[in-house]
């Protein structure tokens, strides 16, 4: 499922059209609630205000990271684990260390 | 510092230029990386390197929430105390909680 | 309610006999929990099991954490306000952040 | 490396003898420090001195279960993918989130 370009070494991985079109909706959302925080802080609005809004913000951001951490290890890593590369192991657990 | 509008309830709060300014800066900058996060989805970018993107992004967020809430409690909540009201309390704990 | 020793420098704060007896009690048990996964990693436990259990752990101490910082807030930070010692504040973000 | 009794249904897992004493180590100095936090408590020891501990001790059990979770992912989770097992992909998922 990962490839690897020969001239650039950018990896890729192809998706289903669902699952990435999920992801660009709820990044589009999250893109949207930051620009809304922004003008929360034009406007001199209450930090209360401001902070609920970041917080959401943070949870939608984590839960987008936690799927795709879920689906990344239901795929590639099989796939790795598979192909007795356990590398993928280490740099899984440090990225839910991240997205904590 | 904390006002209420008669007509609207909404609350705001009279930051220093210098303090808006940089909130406007890091929200615009959290705003580019989740449009770079978008390209990468739909560029069919390798999860890992997604993933290590969203969690800067949730670490800016994280990071501008906290600088927000530690200047509240210096502010509005001295403020607040002073003025033996104490609801902001709960609240702020709340805020925590949902930041971390 | 706070104290400070003059010889030792030691601080101390007297809380009700309610308050004292309610952290001890839940001290006590997270005490036994922690026993209780010694004794399953003495007897081989499943890596799950015994996951559980300290996750189990680490809610019951932080919620016991976060119980206490909630009291020290409407009680000691308040007080530390009331004075104009406002350093409690910074010893409380950093505390959240710890226990988060 | 699993093994399930057909009596009691209890799961088990050999680990190495250093792995093993390594953790135990560990227990025995998180329940002294609970211990401590407790004769704290019964001291009426001020509450910032508490919540150090409190913090730590979290600290100690958390460091330890992450530790535990990834030599589960590194044996186990590997043995199950072998088997064609992938159910332990969404236990280790729910487990980082309760640890995180």
């Amino acid at each position: 499922m990962k490839n690897e370009c020969k001239e650039c070494n950018i990896k890729t991985k192809k998706r289903s059209d669902e699952e990435k079109s999920n992801y660009i909706k709820r990044l589009n959302r999250i893109e949207g609630q930051i620009r809304g925080i922004n003008k929360m802080v034009s406007d001199d609005r209450y930090c209360d205000d401001i902070l609920i809004q970041i917080s959401a913000s943070v949870s939608a951001l984590k839960s987008l990271g936690q799927e795709l951490l879920e689906n990344h290890m239901k795929t590639c890593m099989i796939d790795d684990i598979n192909n007795k590369n356990y590398s993928s192991i280490d740099e899984i657990i440090e990225l839910f260390r991240r997205l904590s």
